[in-house]
């Protein structure tokens, strides 16, 4: 019955499930959101999200997100444990700490959830203007046998990514537009888009050309409307990725998320940890 | 003997100030650094920064920090309850809550400490061009009781902010330019470049031409350098602030902060709420 259950599920729904046990939540890693050593990070963040989302004393849609990446998770089950460190009449504060058998932190997280009122409102940025999707070609994921990639749709402005087996001569543009979906039709909601604010491929790789030792440290997404603005059905959303600078082990990467329509979905920053290429990196 | 102390040290010393107790810090607010209804909230993200920087147990220098203002901090003593979630080899992984006598939490906070080690490095992000500060007028304050603003020396570059009794027929744009430095002079440092990420007048402000009801829910900064990047000889900042968009009582606050030489010092952003401009708010 409850595998039953689970194959009935989308991916992302069952890679973020959570029951609750004894104060806290319960949930499992899921094969489909795989990286290189651990869980995809948008699943991890998606999961941490959904702690506050399911959870009956929340008030609100999420505003904000902080999901920092302590130390790889195995494959299996976790706990989180969650509290709502202030409730007012607006806002709500909430932290979360993900761990795993023997107790350690392997993830800690802060989240801010807002009641939203209609106000005068003010579109700053624009979106990047982009060819629509369905005149670009999927991207054909030949770089890596992280699942996660698999799970998106995404059809690259301007050129697929090509990572060769040695860097490139001259640091390359370090930012991306392309146009992402789910693969698996699904409803595009806060869960989803927490999941693909960190669906892109380290700024790192891009620069260099080349697959480094590379990983998320820390990811804060802020969410740009209330839960009747980020609801569509599986509709494509265009995201831009860039970064500012890379120094002494550690880069940024920043990430806008937009709707066809024009709206500004979310936005992200995350700050990332890479090693120095080395030829025998590439058999990492 | 303490008060002596105290006139001795730099406001922002002073107002970060921390002493350990049973476990937790103890500091208390400081009038150098007052805002509308509270503390300015980058003394208080330096204090939670100093809380980490203090402590015994650290390693490595701020890559990132999190704070979520949670409700408005009384004027008077506060704690900070603080914990090293993780510990790996060249990270380190914080959480802090601050709080007053009732126990409520005022702040909740993560930090990021990474030992920096020397890779291949990479600036994207290009300094603005702006004239030297020299050249440029010493803001005046003449907007605002607020302590804080007296604690900088602000040279704004392309006009000073003019906020009138009534807003803009059109929306302004919302990015500034401008220098900054501590008006006390003090040898830059994490603590003040924590705060100076904060201290930049609401966007809302500059777009609508006028103040309203504003503050800071929760703001991430990164630190782009270890200890010995990151220190300077009371040298001049160049900070730039912008925004992406403000939708029902929520919008969100970029920004770089460079040092003259060229170098992306820290890049942050900030999730605000607003309301409506009204007549009657003027005597807010």
């Amino acid at each position: 019955m409850m595998s039953q259950s689970e194959n009935d599920l989308h991916p992302l729904e069952n890679a973020t499930r959570l029951t609750w046990h004894d104060g806290h939540w319960r949930g499992h890693t899921s094969p489909d959101y795989w990286a290189f050593i651990g869980p995809f990070g948008g699943a991890t963040a998606a999961t941490l999200l959904r702690a506050v989302l399911d959870h009956p004393d929340r008030i609100g849609d999420p505003l904000a997100l902080t999901v920092n990446y302590c130390a790889p998770i195995a494959e299996g089950q976790f706990q989180i444990a969650i509290r709502a460190a202030k409730t007012n009449r607006s806002t709500q504060h909430w932290t979360m700490e993900l761990c795993q058998q023997d107790g350690e932190a392997l993830a800690t997280a802060t989240a801010v959830f807002a009641v939203r009122r209609p106000t005068w409102n003010h579109a700053v940025a624009r979106i990047p203007h982009a060819p629509a999707p369905q005149t670009l070609a999927r991207f054909e994921n030949k770089l890596s046998r992280s699942s996660w990639i698999d799970r998106y749709d995404m059809r690259f402005v301007g050129g697929n990514p090509a990572f060769g087996a040695t860097p490139q001569s001259e640091p390359q543009p370090a930012d991306t537009l392309l146009w992402l979906r789910d693969a698996e039709p699904r409803r595009l909601d806060y869960l989803s888009l927490v999941s693909m604010s960190d669906a892109f491929f380290g700024r790192v790789f891009h620069i260099l050309g080349v697959l480094v030792p590379f990983g998320t440290v820390t990811l804060t997404t802020y969410f740009h409307g209330g839960a009747q603005d980020m609801v569509a059905e599986n509709d494509w959303v265009l995201g831009r990725a860039g970064a500012s600078v890379f120094r002494n082990g550690f880069g940024d990467q920043s990430v806008e998320l937009w709707a066809p329509d024009g709206r500004l979905l979310t936005t992200s920053i995350q700050a990332t940890y890479y090693r120095d290429w080395k030829p025998a990196d590439t058999s990492d």
